[in-house]
């Protein structure tokens, strides 16, 4: 069996309505028969979250939700705990403080059985700080609306589900540009994904496409032909300069090739278009 | 004599302690024999907006301050108030709402004296509405932190100043990375440069440097290998997408050159530095 896909998502996802989102996680881990694990350990409010998600959900049509709370690395060590997910088809991590599901998950029992049925095909779901933990290293906190600047960010470990990425949710919507090029400096040869509310990347393969109703903002410094990163490795107040990135704006339909770091158009678009529009004339 | 520099700003420019904009644009202007004529034209509160450019001014040793208000073309085309910037050796524009400053002067009398006095050498600086004309087209009106949509921007004539480039303000501070991407692909073979607040570029002979506190960000259509621009300009609700822009940031001390469209590194900075900083382990 393949291992899952990811479901990447940059928080706020409809939950009502067509909940186009949820609906594609749904669908990758098994639509109706699908067996869904909820992970709050993010969450201040993990009865609130719980109850969200289960409804979400079950308005999708499934009927087998298991909402998995941890608040401790015990908790997430215990056999019966791990156990309840054995079987989930899908594993869904939600939002809260991306810092709380590494201390209370990673390198747990709950944490290898996750590994596990990802290997066996499981999707693996995630939205704003469940976004955030997909990659080998992570955005821990940031500043936002901010220009780049190695103070202006804390990065930590993921969990490693998407190596090779840093990942920012929220995108547009909290202005993080300056932020995820803050992270992607100080981790040399990853690529900055930027994730819009209610928009997330499935990933299969090496291979991500756009879903939701925002935009996926890809930069690449692979090729950039400067930065001051030694200068801001002494002084992290120091303003970051970067040339020569590459920018990709990928809305829905669009994909990315992680392999060759290259853009990818949906079917039946043509490569190149340049057209000139109408003008306001304000005279 | 030479054509006059532009000093321009990301808004917010700090007007007490160092002051390092207002100060570059009044020694650009000639010291403290300049002769600055602020235009208020933009704002609702000339009054004010006038009182705190003369004390500005007045702080930096300027002891020549006019402020030179137009409610309508009528007061602009009038001989007597143009001939009030006649000797100025810097003429700068206020913040408000770039749209009046073009109903109000473009084309009037009192824009040719001060396209005659540029030419002159004189320099000419804006702040936020003021630095958003300075393009031949210009950002009217915008939604911030939201992503790339024409129907997110209304473009319009700008004063001309600075051909070839489309300029938004306040930049990082109102998330407006998806605001410019938008001004930029209506606008083929333009270069999108975003000025954070407290930041300006000061341009000269095809080229600028950035001074102030914050970073300039530009993005380089030219050369991208894909957008939907077509498929946008059918219906202006539809999310763009845009393959292999360039992407630069250039905080203080930075260049960049307008006719090649390259970055400059400040003196004595080399060129492709790489190195990794320390991780914060969490476990």
């Amino acid at each position: 069996m393949a291992k899952g896909e990811l479901v990447i998502i940059g928080g706020a996802e409809a939950k009502e309505g067509d909940a186009e989102i949820l609906r594609e996680f749904v669908r990758l881990a098994g639509g109706r028969r699908a067996k869904i694990a909820v992970l709050t350990a993010a969450t201040d409010a993990p009865e609130e979250v719980g109850d969200t998600y289960t409804n979400a959900f079950e308005r999708l049509e499934v009927t087998d939700i298991e909402i998995v709370d941890t608040r401790d690395r015990r908790e997430a060590d215990d056999r019966d705990l791990a156990a309840r997910i054995e079987r989930a088809t899908g594993i869904f991590f939600s939002g809260g403080n991306q810092v709380r599901i590494i201390e209370r998950i990673k390198g747990t029992r709950l944490d290898r059985t996750i590994r596990d049925r990802h290997a066996q095909g499981a999707v693996i779901g995630g939205t704003s700080a469940g976004a955030a933990i997909m990659p080998e290293i992570m955005i821990a906190r940031g500043d936002d609306r901010d220009n780049p600047r190695l103070e202006i960010i804390e990065m930590m470990e993921g969990m490693g589900f998407l190596p090779g990425v840093v990942i920012d949710q929220h995108f547009l919507q909290r202005g993080r540009i300056g932020r995820l090029l803050s992270a992607l400096l100080s981790q040399p040869s990853t690529l900055g994904i930027g994730i819009d509310e209610n928009t997330a990347i499935v990933v299969e393969n090496n291979q991500f496409v756009v879903i939701g109703e925002g935009a996926v903002t890809v930069v690449d410094e692979f090729g950039s032909t400067h930065n001051n990163l030694d200068q801001a490795i002494e002084d992290e107040a120091i303003d970051l300069a970067l040339f020569e990135a590459k920018l990709h704006i990928l809305p829905k339909g669009y994909g990315f090739n992680l392999a060759t770091r290259k853009p990818i158009a949906p079917p039946g678009i043509k490569m190149k278009s340049r057209q000139t529009p109408t003008l306001i004339s304000p005279l």
